[in-house]
């Protein structure tokens, strides 16, 4: 549990927010990717979408050293690391009470240009996120590849949690004569597609966030 | 076609960028949730998810009236609306070759907070768009109900779309023995769960981006 700050406190639906560890955890474990907003040199917002991991009490997001957003966070610049999970449309019986049921991680703070063995040990943590048992098949990384990387962690310290599940709320309305209820939705994962020479080799395990 | 500004030119994999309003109008088809960037009292990033909606030659999305990020927004704060859509995993013989497939919007700019008629006609955009044909069978929104929504339209004036889509690049490696290629990623829909008094009324179309 970690303290609210007046960053993380909304000025809306506070009842749907959390702070706890445990439920940052739960939505980095389910997902793939996460947007990162950071600032242009204008001072302006920009928004960018990242794959992300969870590595213990932190986020990991990497990019191309390359590139503009990541030479600006790994300065130090401020960062917003946001990432959601859309589990469905909530349907009422009047636009107002409509809504989406979705797990949201807002995360604020400075993040961390990794280096040495904690960037490679976070590469690992990054590829196993996404495809699990992966890493030690295959072929190493060369140092101009973790040269041409940017990894970078960003402490959960300063963060909430929102979430919305179940149905709408009109029940007041229950006589208004149209369909009332969730459409639930999820990620899905369609067949693996092998490159050609992959055919006749086991096709590689799902992430966690699609099992 | 809408010319690139230097905000808009990307510092990597300007191959895979394009700017025009037909690539722009496909994302937002089919898709629900945007992330949305504004500038907290401090200056720095925040990043929140929001529901969009495509209308015409901008985008729409909408929040509380009571919210501290609308109300910024609203009075023209610089905002950065990015949608993206994750269409698979690509899993090449090596870390660095190994990627995701995506599209993804981003739109900078300043929004225009919508009044009177145009703001019940976008209320009607945005609910059409993720529940198509049901907003005439809706109890109709009270004024009040009006007054405590604030509803965002973003033109498509500056903006860049990214996709990438494939198989893995990493052919020169065919002889490391793992397999290659994709795990196709989408959003998917289950069994509709009405509330009590609707089992047996028709359950709603899915929007275009679910169908």
């Amino acid at each position: 549990m970690t303290a609210p700050t007046d960053r993380t406190t909304p000025s809306r639906h506070a009842d749907r927010t959390r702070h706890d560890r445990q439920a940052a955890a739960e939505i980095l474990a389910a997902s793939l990717v996460g947007h990162v907003g950071a600032l242009d040199t204008a001072g302006r917002p920009v928004v960018l979408p990242v794959a992300v991991a969870p590595d213990g009490d932190r986020v990991l997001f990497h990019g191309s050293s390359g590139s503009r957003m990541f030479r600006t966070l790994a300065a130090g610049g401020p960062v917003c690391l946001t990432v959601t999970q859309l589990d469905g449309l909530v349907l009422a019986r009047s636009a107002f009470e409509s809504s989406m049921n979705y797990r949201s991680l807002v995360v604020l703070g400075q993040a961390e240009a990794l280096e040495g063995q904690a960037k490679r040990d976070a590469l690992r943590a990054i590829t196993e996120h996404l495809t699990p048992g992966r890493w030690d098949s295959l072929r190493p990384m060369r140092p101009k590849e973790v040269a041409a990387t940017t990894v970078l962690a960003l402490d959960l310290t300063e963060f909430s949690v929102k979430e919305r599940s179940g149905g709408p709320e009109d029940q007041e309305e229950s006589g208004w004569p149209i369909w009332s209820g969730q459409l639930p939705i999820h990620m899905a994962v369609g067949q693996p597609v092998p490159e050609p020479g992959s055919e006749q080799r086991p096709a590689p395990d799902l992430p966690g966030a699609l099992a």
